[in-house]
């Protein structure tokens, strides 16, 4: 029996060239988070149980793959019957982070600015899209309620994207505590209050009229026209959400509004009174990034004001917001120009045992003055190794036969074109940039 | 019961400056590989069970962190009395190499030059300096056994370390299949041939004199004296050895000829032909990277001609090497110029709250001109926003008040002389550049 040469289920593998976007879009992304002033931080992929489950366990517990114990640990809780894990893989990049600030956050800048990329893991099942060990892209402020962070992690996370050469999202941004006032101010019952929440939340699945049947069914046609006016309205009615709650609005409107003035796309940055974004952790405004070529969001945040309780500590006001770096990978390779490559600049042929150490130095000369190149790594036919720069996506070959090498020169083939040209050993690394 | 805020054992947490640090090395030597026509890969953290253990399990199966079976499969399993984990974390990045080219290699380039960065994790008892997630640096040539593919992995490696700043290594090189021709030449029996191997790896732990006293108990004085002459001798007799292993020491004078000539530290490449480098899939040349700061290598690697044979492929000439990061992570740290930084270049003062789109607005000008500049994520008093940008250890800190905005002009503090300088926003980006 041969052993599997797959990934397991949910798992990925990624070939050089998408290897390469993946590590270019990171680090466009970081680039853009720590221009805005945001410190990376990175926690370990692994997390003792009793931190990944919380005080109360529940829905996370399924999401998490736990580690098995070793050695005696796992045959002493096999005899007592205890838990055979004792740690399980992070799931998300908040917790751990809530755990980091519980501990560094006395020795840390205050507020602190954070941000983490990188993989995380859910035992979900796997489906088309939807991955169990996935790239998450967290940018934080900790420590502040300040309403312009916002502004700035929105910023953050819009530079980033459209850096990559994606279109600018649109920005729907809202405040929880606003639909919770205007649910009261319709008269619905409190029990009823998370059930329409969950119903509001559907607005981007289902249509408008079903939504708003929805709601009907569940408080009533006069409760339901009342938020068909609020919530459910194509253009929000500013004075009538602000009488519901002043303080948010006010909030939201110069957030909006700073968005506007700091964007070329003011227009993109949209107050949706309905927005819920999931039913987590967040407290106050919360905002998601949308883009035409995806039917759910490229990115999302808001304010959470419970993160370090768990852990014992005082509550902390926090905002953040996180890219969707699956799905913004999705949108770089469909648009077919993605960005980043895995293909060097020129690959130097090996024309003989002779002239092997001429081509290693060639090459560092090139590598030396900035440029990514390969020497071919065999020896054999010129038609083997002019095979290879093609599999490479080598712009050029450069051939260093016995003549070439006399003269100090170099034949420089140009891959698309099949074009050749001796040029001069000094004047190479110019004529490769060109 | 507070939750633990501390990593699990022998898991770590990175400070910003160090997450900086890490991420910056990594970058490099993504970039420096890059250059030498290596392509990025990617591959999954998790892989099968049988992927990791082999065919024969054995020693791998101690370091493996396993992942526990969920819902149902997991209850099946236990009444079944079955393995309960069906998969595990990664343990280095050569296993799955070998998986990966096996899958994919009739797609990829031939031969294929592959990197990888990213952690592994082990189940080692973690210990000073050693941890149970860590990171792997890997360059590999899969599919050829040209000599000149050694010279190009050990450039790649000492490039990436040099260019981080670290004192150039010295490299010590060898050919195992000119050990066990010596061994044999000496007239070491078959079955004592393994120990001696043992003893001869030793060398950079003991003195020579020990090593030497341990081989004479294993093989009888004569033929320790031979191996005192050929494989212990200060400077290697060359004839001697090219008389036991012509093949080996020709092909490794061609690598050590072709290093120097490449080189600006010729005399860093060193033949020693004791070199074991462990016992591990090695089948011919091996290699070690050493710095006068570490008791154990830098790096190292060598040829392996058995990869892909356990995915039921035929077999594949191979060479790599890899980086200790974590290692060299330690010469950068205690070097004290670690490059790399999570300094923004300068905090921009929040002066009230007519000011705070100013502020932002006067940000995003300075970001656009590449510059990377932190708002002070609050409002309140100067001393507050002053102390946040040393905490954040900004050069600069921007104060953007009433007065200065109604000239055009910022008041630049430099932070760590105290001095104050009006200058126009015009000539901002450019002054902070100085």
């Amino acid at each position: 029996m041969a052993i599997p040469t797959t990934p397991p289920s949910g798992f990925r593998d990624f070939l050089p060239d998408a290897a390469a976007v993946r590590a270019h879009a990171a680090e466009v992304i970081a680039g853009v988070y720590r221009s805005f002033g945001f410190q990376r931080i990175a926690t370990s992929a692994f997390e003792d149980l009793a931190v990944l489950l919380g005080k109360g366990g529940g829905e996370n517990e399924k999401l998490i793959f736990k580690v098995m114990r070793r050695g005696e640990q796992l045959e002493k809780a096999k005899a007592a019957g205890e838990e055979l894990a004792d740690m399980g893989l992070r799931f998300d990049l908040t917790v751990p982070l809530a755990r980091y600030y519980s501990k560094y956050g006395s020795t840390l800048p205050h507020p602190f600015k954070a941000f983490q990329l990188g993989p995380v893991w859910r035992a979900e099942r796997a489906q088309k899209g939807r991955f169990r060990e996935f790239w998450q892209c967290d940018a934080d402020v900790i420590g502040s309620d300040a309403w312009h962070c916002e502004v700035e992690v929105i910023s953050a996370l819009v530079t980033a994207v459209t850096r990559l050469g994606v279109e600018h999202p649109r920005v729907l941004i809202n405040d929880r505590s606003l639909v919770y006032a205007l649910l009261e101010q319709a008269g619905v019952e409190p029990d009823r209050r998370l059930a329409a929440c969950v119903i509001l939340d559907k607005l981007d699945k289902l249509e408008r009229g079903q939504v708003l049947a929805e709601l009907t069914a569940l408080v009533g046609e006069p409760a339901a026209r009342s938020l068909e006016a609020s919530l459910l309205a194509e253009a929000p009615d500013l004075a009538l959400l602000r009488a519901a709650a002043p303080a948010a609005v006010d909030r939201l409107e110069k957030i909006v509004a700073a968005l506007r003035a700091l964007s070329a796309k003011p227009e993109s940055f949209v107050l949706q009174p309905s927005l819920m974004r999931g039913f987590d952790y967040y407290t106050g405004p919360v905002f998601e990034l949308h883009h035409p070529s995806l039917s759910s969001s490229l990115g999302g945040g808001g304010r959470y004001d419970r993160l370090t309780e768990k852990f014992g500590g005082q509550p902390v006001p926090a905002c953040g917001g996180s890219i969707g770096f699956e799905r913004l990978l999705l949108i770089l390779e469909e648009s077919g120009q993605a960005p980043g490559t895995s293909a060097p600049d020129a690959v130097v042929t090996v024309f003989s045992e002779e002239l092997r150490l001429p081509s290693l130095q060639l090459a560092a000369r090139l590598r030396a003055a900035g440029l990514a190149i390969d020497v071919y790594p065999g020896s054999g036919k010129l038609k083997a190794q002019f095979k290879y720069a093609d599999q490479k996506k080598a712009a050029h070959c450069l051939v260093l036969g016995p003549d070439e090498a006399a003269q100090g020169l170099v034949k420089v083939k140009e891959m698309k074109t099949g074009a050749e040209e001796a040029v001069k050993v000094d004047e190479l690394a110019a004529r490769l940039r060109r």
